[in-house]
């Protein structure tokens, strides 16, 4: 501790002077490269870039999204030989990983209102004439929640908005029970998966999901095929497994799902759901929506419906059937490696998948064929002779939508390789038209900065950080304004990183671009080749600027001297989630003061309409002091290593590393496993699976990230004593990772 | 200055010590009445109360609403006099007051869709089963709006929102121009006479208005008969006069409209629009809007019609013809006084309209109900032998919903002698089962708390302030947890007490119940008995209520001791507007220099989507420091003033008034006219009938309030040289009441 204290002291002239070094140096010298290898390192890029071309994308697009390729499907697999046949004509050692895995497909579909009207639900996206893909029928999946329960149940209707935790309380204060009741939720405010587990854990024996116009449809702008937004039949499939415990197989939780692997029993596996779910278009919710009475919906929960939004229970009953074929499927991952010169045991691994839930243009094939032309530019590169220092492995995951299942179990099966080798994880999913949003390891925020600085925005041709501080800024953040770094937002879920980032620790990035494309498509049959050449990157030109945003992040991650990382915004953004936090318990403390000062007093009550059902909400809980002393002096500790390393590696970078090759490859060892401290080998409580004490997804918001999970979720639950045991674990990772950067610190002098 | 600085040092030990009184001791003695005086008020009022009965309310409602009951409509006149018959029976002093005034009716109403499609406006509200009087056509007006021009015009639609200045900032950036066109507003966000005069600023030539669901309609609740909210053909009728200049008869500004008035003529006539206006329900609406292309409209203007919101302009192109009978017609206020016995020369005025758009059941007959029934309850204790020491002056105004017309013609005409006379205006309009609501003269926010502590809510059996308490507290207002007076809100406009407050400073309260009751029928043909008895306040307690409350003001104005104010409150609420002030102009110059960084740098255009058409915003003009010293030193001598006053006060009731009767008129009279010293002789910049320094109806908001208007507006309209006048003229006006309140203390002595 006291060495720690005592270095911070020693460096703070230094990082005072670094603070004062011109910005531009960042635009002529690479963070990780000599100022030398830095030259040759933007010829390559230049290189690398001329070898693109969005052609290549709009074909390969055309191709892989001309017929349904969902996991198990004939034309998955296909995509996945093509691919293949790709990496190898590009120069690239590659294969194909398969694995066995729970996959289920609908059997029976049945929803129908039979109180006190009658009405079918049509479950139906039709085909339209401006959509070529549209009325393809082979092989394709109607809409359906992968991992609900089967199930026949006929029950009164409750519309619980978006069946959210908070939602049920705005329920109890109203004294509607879901018990034995069919909950209805609109799509928004967290991650699907969660709105039917909240429903079952309140008693509900069945959930539909339905998209609401006001958040995806006709409110948003116009509907497709006139503009690019959801159809009043269009249907959002999905995942509802319970992710949150975690990811992959269900049958094979923490090991590769391979052919020969220990297996679970089906009813045994905690993340499969117990009640039948099923989504629906709005065309199908309103007649159900509209036949509700009860009590008026609460003003944030009404919808773009032309109806009055109650919440019942009932008059509406309807009957809702769900059966699944649960059928075990072969995934095929496709992997290709290009051998590094140097340092071929670290690993620069890229990835982004291919499977979407009928034709996947937007997702994942916008993404995907980026990633492709990134390995098809690298293969040019390596047939001028070019080798890479490290070794890069591109990967084409299968079953990315039901589970994350490809990425899960290739992660889980070479787990103790991964990490020793893995030094960073680059994904990429859906991309559009429009702004870079970058996430990760905050210690690769500087070096991704630095890579979007030398990327120019195809429509204002400035770089697409200054274009994404751009949006900020006229968005009324201020703060951007000091031109310095962007802050990357922190993980939680939705995509392949999750068991590189949240079950090994290996440090990770998540890039696209968006915002300009227009939405509308998710996960629905007009996700079509038609829709994204229309609205979602019609020049196909942001994909190329993918390519050369991930691509030059792989280049210069297995190019550099030495490993980019930049410890200090770890170090800065994890003191501000701390902050957050000790913030947030202060105001559940003023909360529940008041809130038991109202209760005392009647307050509530006295505030109510007689004439409406009311029950004031039940006492919350005092909110005890913590102590967090544990996690402040942990921060401080990082803080004054972060400062340190960030310091000593740039003096040893502007020196031109005067290090022995010894040396370097034994840094470079500690830099590439460093991000791996932050994981606790217990895991997160009451989910083993997630390890990283920084990111996780929300076990109640499911892709929505929860930084310092473990005592963030705990206060949050006011399970004060877990808070306390988290706080304590939670620390003892940053400490661990402080110490191993004073190491990397004493390796640099 | 210095005298004033004195006398707070002399007299904050005195305050320290009020303070510190229990506060129950405002439960046992009334403001402005000696402890013994106070009992026999609090006997007074048990009395007043036990002659209320809600079936006189509910009989009372029924009679006057039966038929339409517009300015000059027979079924007006016949409600004239048989309130007239009512107060004459009640022992009250009464009188028909008539005036001439230009009232125009529709003659000629067209509304269509020429392009692409054709379509026409119904524009009617048609009979509904379940409403008894929904069936009435005889002498019933149509929707439309008063005092729009004659015009017909076809021209392409334009999308503006809610018509507000705002909106059309939006709008240039979009590169969309009004100028020729013909804009469709919803109505919200102003009062609706604002949308046609900024859209006539702009250029249009032509302006229609309608309720969305989405503010009005069924997304609110379900929509009436079923329940209390508009209906798809309901409209919401009402003026658009611009009173913002000066509400009254628009041929006689200034003047009282007798027979033989100076009459300017019609087309000098300033608060005439320019344009002609016509209200729709949502079902017309609908195919109009759907007919729109061009941008989508961004989030905020977006309603709750199953449509995408388009702005245009076109293809969408309308035919509107709206011609008037531009008439003059009789109107008939009923004034009706009971004598003071001891100061017959101070007035204690109280008032509220009858004539409504058709029926007028909530708007106004609750309220006029309610206020009748006080008189009734006055007119009883007046026949036990009590008398009251000051004048009581019932009024009952005809043609508030063209233009405040009965009020502002009788105060012009009277206004001499109000000026000498007049105490206290109290006004109240609708009113409906809730919350009580009262704004006014923050010199009176004592006084009317202290009513407010002696009414007890219907429904939940506390005093009606603890019952508002209860509701800011539930909704977060922490501040009010102190249990001290709650702040009254300031007046802007939209009812009978502008002329007596903001042309003649005379000290006001306008009052109501409400927020339980539903909405919906607002100045539509569905305002009507049977909307009401369901809707409104079932059991007429709330009307019930509404007297006691405000009947009780009325009687401890007219029998006090020392008129009840208290000066305090007023220096407080003037000192917070003057730093809400302070804060928007610092808000502004902020903003300013962060929009020149962001022009100089180019980042509206960075940001902005290229494939649309945008226009960065227009260069803010940059904001000067201003002088505000005259005004921060006049609300301290203010404070210091009030503090005096409130002491000396305090301690003279506290010994049971020991002044002489002539000192106690001398007071007594002074008091009377103080609030008078807040007006200006010249009036607001470019609106001269509005005197009052402190509160004005802003000039672009219509009914929202702008306290300190003349400094306010002046910054708002970023005009600094004239806001620095304003600060001046402000601060003498302040400076002069001050001074009055320090006269008034020396008489205390």
């Amino acid at each position: 501790m006291n060495r720690g204290i005592f270095q911070a002291a020693v460096f703070s002239v230094l990082i005072f002077i670094i603070a004062l070094a011109p910005q531009d140096s960042t635009d002529t010298v690479i963070l990780g490269f000599t100022p030398e290898h830095s030259k040759k390192q933007f010829e390559l890029e230049q290189k690398f870039d001329s070898y693109l071309s969005p052609d290549h994308l709009r074909d390969r697009m055309k191709r892989m999204s001309s017929e349904p390729n969902q996991l198990g499907s004939p034309h998955d697999k296909k995509n996945a030989e093509y691919l293949i046949s790709l990496f190898k004509k590009w120069g690239f050692d590659a294969h194909i990983e398969q694995f066995k895995v729970l996959f289920p497909t609908p059997k029976e579909r049945v929803l129908e209102l039979v109180e006190p009207t009658h009405f079918k639900a049509s479950l139906h996206e039709p085909a339209l004439k401006e959509d070529a893909t549209s009325s393809i029928q082979k092989n394709t999946l109607p809409p359906y929640n992968a991992y609900a329960a089967d199930g026949d149940i006929t029950a009164d209707l409750v519309y619980v908005n978006q069946g959210v935790p908070d939602d049920y309380k705005e329920l109890e204060e109203r004294g509607i029970s879901v018990k034995g009741k069919i909950v209805i939720a609109r799509y928004g405010g967290s991650w699907r998966g969660i709105k039917p587990k909240v429903a079952y854990e309140h008693g509900a024996i069945g959930c539909i999901l339905y998209s609401d116009p006001l958040d995806d449809g006709y409110h948003q702008g116009d509907s497709y095929p006139e503009g690019s937004w959801r159809p009043d039949e269009g249907v959002q499939r999905g995942s509802v497994m319970d992710m949150p415990i975690h990811p992959g197989d269900p049958l094979t939780p923490g090991v590769g799902a391979t052919e020969n692997a220990h297996r679970i029993p089906r009813d045994s596996a905690k993340v499969i759901l117990k009640i039948p779910v099923l989504p629906i278009s709005y065309a199908d919710a309103q007649p159900l929506l509209a036949a509700l009475k009860g009590p008026v919906a609460p003003p944030s929960w009404r919808g773009a419906l032309p109806i009055t939004y109650h919440i019942g229970p009932g008059p509406a009953k309807v009957h809702l059937k769900v059966t699944f074929n649960w059928d075990m499927v072969p995934l095929y991952d496709v992997i290709a490696k290009m051998r590094g010169s140097e340092e071929p045991d670290q690993w620069v691994i890229r990835g982004n998948h291919m499977d979407g839930w009928v034709f996947g243009a937007a997702d994942p094939l916008s993404g995907n064929t980026a990633m492709m032309e990134e390995a098809y530019a690298i293969g040019q590169l390596a047939k001028t002779g070019w080798r890479p220092k490290r070794t890069i492995v591109y990967c084409s995951w299968d079953g990315e939508e039901p589970a994350l299942l490809g990425s899960t179990e290739w992660v889980e099966e070479h787990a103790d390789e991964l990490q020793k080798k893995a030094v960073l994880y680059i994904n990429s999913d859906g991309n559009s038209r429009g702004f870079l949003y970058v996430g990760g390891s905050h210690s690769l925020q500087h070096f991704i900065n630095q890579v979007g600085h030398s990327v120019i925005d195809p429509e204002r041709h400035v770089d697409v950080i200054e274009r994404l501080r751009a949006r900020r800024l006229v968005n009324g953040d201020k703060e951007v304004a000091n031109g310095k770094d962007l802050t990357i937002y922190p993980l939680g879920s939705g995509s392949d990183y999750s068991p590189f980032l949240q079950h090994l620790g290996i440090a990770s990035l998540n890039m696209g671009y968006g915002g300009e494309g227009g939405g509308g498509s998710y996960h629905s049959r007009y996700d079509s080749f038609d829709h994204y050449r229309r609205f979602g990157d019609p020049s196909f030109e942001y994909g190329v600027a993918l390519s050369k945003t991930a691509g030059r992040a792989v280049l210069r991650f297995a190019d550099a001297d030495l490993l980019p990382f930049h410890y200090s915004d770890m170090a800065d953004q994890v003191g501000e989630y701390l902050n957050q936090i000790k913030k947030m318990i202060g105001n559940m403390r003023d909360e529940a003061k008041f809130q038991h000062k109202l209760l005392r007093d009647s307050i509530y009550i006295l505030a109510a309409d007689p004439t409406k059902t009311y029950n004031p909400p039940k006492t919350l809980s005092d909110v005890p002091y913590l102590n967090f002393a544990p996690l402040e002096n942990a921060v401080a500790h990082l803080k004054n290593s972060a400062a340190s390393f960030d310091s000593a590696f740039s003096v040893q970078m502007k020196k031109g590393v005067t290090l022995s090759s010894a040396q370097i490859n034994a840094l470079n060892d500690a830099l590439q496993t460093a991000e791996q401290e932050l994981t606790d080998k217990g895991g997160l409580p009451r989910r083993p699976w997630f390890r990283h004490q920084i990111y996780a997804p929300g076990f109640y918001t499911g892709y929505g990230v929860k930084t310092l999970p473990g005592v963030r979720e705990a206060i949050e639950q006011r399970n004060w004593n877990e808070a306390s045991k988290e706080v304590g674990i939670t620390a003892e990772a940053i400490n661990r990772y402080s110490q191993h950067i004073n190491e990397a610190v004493s390796m640099l002098r």
